[in-house]
């Protein structure tokens, strides 16, 4: 991880720690103004970390738009408050027990519990913005419901595939860009519109996170078959095993053609790992596994083109870039 | 129900059926934003009906600051949203498969689905509210989000109060006052913050639904033990079997003295019609039942004292003195 082609890697991790050290505080004094009896679920969920990419982008975002960071600041914690609503939700909706290889809050508190630390987050996040509602915060606000709203449209997508045996690749496509791209758009762009940044600009970024959402997710989706368990913290295999519909297998199934109906079948009723290794192989076979990387590949370059069309200030310009190439990289 | 002494029961079926036969086409409107695969859980749900008293409130309060009524719908809305996401929530919570003699979301559709669904009506609420981010929707946004929260700190200390044999009357009403209050206090008073209205005329519309919130907890939880199965639509001593500590047990508990420990293990061990039958004596003894009506009047009359303080349009007025009185109705 070091010599010139990684530089980004070096910079992606010094903005994200920044952002880190910065935000951690000021989400520990937003979440004090709750009920001190949702401490315990809220503190036990937050404890185990993240890389905080979101709250980054918001930071970088603001200081590419000119602004200072304390500017943007209310706007990383509040993306951080969503964003962790929803994973304490998420794994209760998926009855996932751990994450980050420490239990989850509905496994360590009660689906009960669970719900209502998510609930307080969620509400929480509008109150930080809104504590000073002048028109870039109420701006900052909107913004932000829109992105949780669709985030939500695409986790029920997400759902509904759950009883399919195939989706197309553009269905495929829409669920991602609301499940996972549009809270990446709102944190890319949430800077900018703290800042008071024109109209073009906040477009822009927010395209930028958009496309880095779809990239993410399909490199994310090739490491969930074909990564390496002890990088990227999953059983090898896992969404296959749980019969996931991911960009990999989608577009394999596309391109299986007469043999689809015997792939989807294969892939509907798996349930060992000799018939993983099978599932995989195959998926490799039809371009599964090419056809994501190189999904991930134009969707990141249509994220940096994004920026091409404004003007940014040159050293977060740079660092957009690195979380950009950090966040889908293939050696997580 | 007939006469002068039950007028208000006229006036306030009739306030309230006009709420929802303003605000149903309204919330059907923002539903339809959803993503589709939300249609199905919530509109469910919205089919159970309610008596729509929050909508009614709003309306009724942005009469009463001498706005028009479409100057409150937004209100209106929100707030029905936001009750609504709250009932899905707590049904799961509270393990709950029926409302109003229907299944509940989750025992229908499943946990995921009625939390996705309870999260996407919480986000509408605000969209519904900053679609249009004028000064004083933006006030209305910043008061709903407040009074979310303070609902959900209610609920947090109600799942709370679950792992305990006894609570102070102070920390029930405590609970109430968020739990129950909060939303009613922020219904009573959208409509005027909507209207632009001065801050003290908001702050009495407040502070009546405030004392609405526990008058109307405080015979709801007599009902809940003493009232009539066919009227209340829940079986009778259900919350003596579930051992909630209620308004009623815990005025109970506080006069019981040198017996409380006596009736604290009676009440927390019963699990049969004969022990709620008993049970339902001795808080009677105790003064449980003559101690929360007296605490329900009480705060009736101090919610029609808040609003002595300032100057309302003369009709709506009396309407909100008569939906606090229908529903605090002991009959109900």
């Amino acid at each position: 991880m070091s010599g010139p082609a990684n530089d980004f890697f070096g910079q992606a991790t010094d903005v994200l720690s920044h952002a880190a050290d910065v935000v951690a505080p000021a989400i520990d004094l937003a979440v004090d103004r709750l009920n001190p009896e949702l401490y315990a679920p809220v503190r036990h969920h937050l404890a185990g970390g993240g890389k905080r990419v979101r709250a980054g982008l918001v930071l970088v975002s603001t200081a590419a738009a000119g602004a200072a960071e304390r500017v943007g600041l209310p706007g990383a914690v509040a993306i951080e408050l969503v964003h962790n609503y929803s994973l304490i939700h998420d794994d209760i909706m998926d009855g996932d027990r751990e994450r980050r290889h420490r239990p989850t809050v509905w496994a360590e508190f009660g689906v009960g519990r669970a719900i209502i630390a998510g609930d307080a987050l969620a509400a929480l996040a509008t109150q930080v913005l809104l504590d000073e509602p002048t028109p870039e915060r109420v701006a900052a606000a909107v913004s932000l419901t829109w992105a949780t709203q669709e985030m939500i449209a695409g986790q029920a997508d997400d759902m509904a595939f759950e009883d399919r045996t195939s989706i197309s690749l553009e269905e495929s496509l829409r669920m991602t860009a609301g499940k996972t791209g549009a809270l990446l758009a709102c944190a890319s762009s949430l800077g900018a519109v703290l800042a008071g940044a024109p109209k073009q600009t906040v477009d822009a970024l927010c395209e930028f996170g958009q496309h880095l959402g779809i990239a993410f997710q399909a490199v994310d989706d090739v490491l969930g078959i074909w990564g390496d368990p002890t990088q990227t913290g999953k059983a090898a295999g896992n969404d296959l095993l749980q019969h996931k519909l991911t960009i990999p297998v989608v577009i394999a199934l596309e391109a299986a053609d007469h043999q689809r109906h015997e792939l989807e079948n294969l892939l509907a009723s798996l349930d060992s790992a000799g018939e993983v290794d099978r599932a995989a192989q195959l998926v490799d076979k039809f371009e599964g596994r090419t056809g994501a990387l190189q999904l991930a590949d134009d969707h990141l370059r249509a994220a940096m083109g994004a920026l091409d069309r404004v003007d940014l200030e040159g050293t977060p310009r740079r660092q957009l870039d690195a979380i950009a190439q950090f966040v889908t990289e293939r050696n997580r």
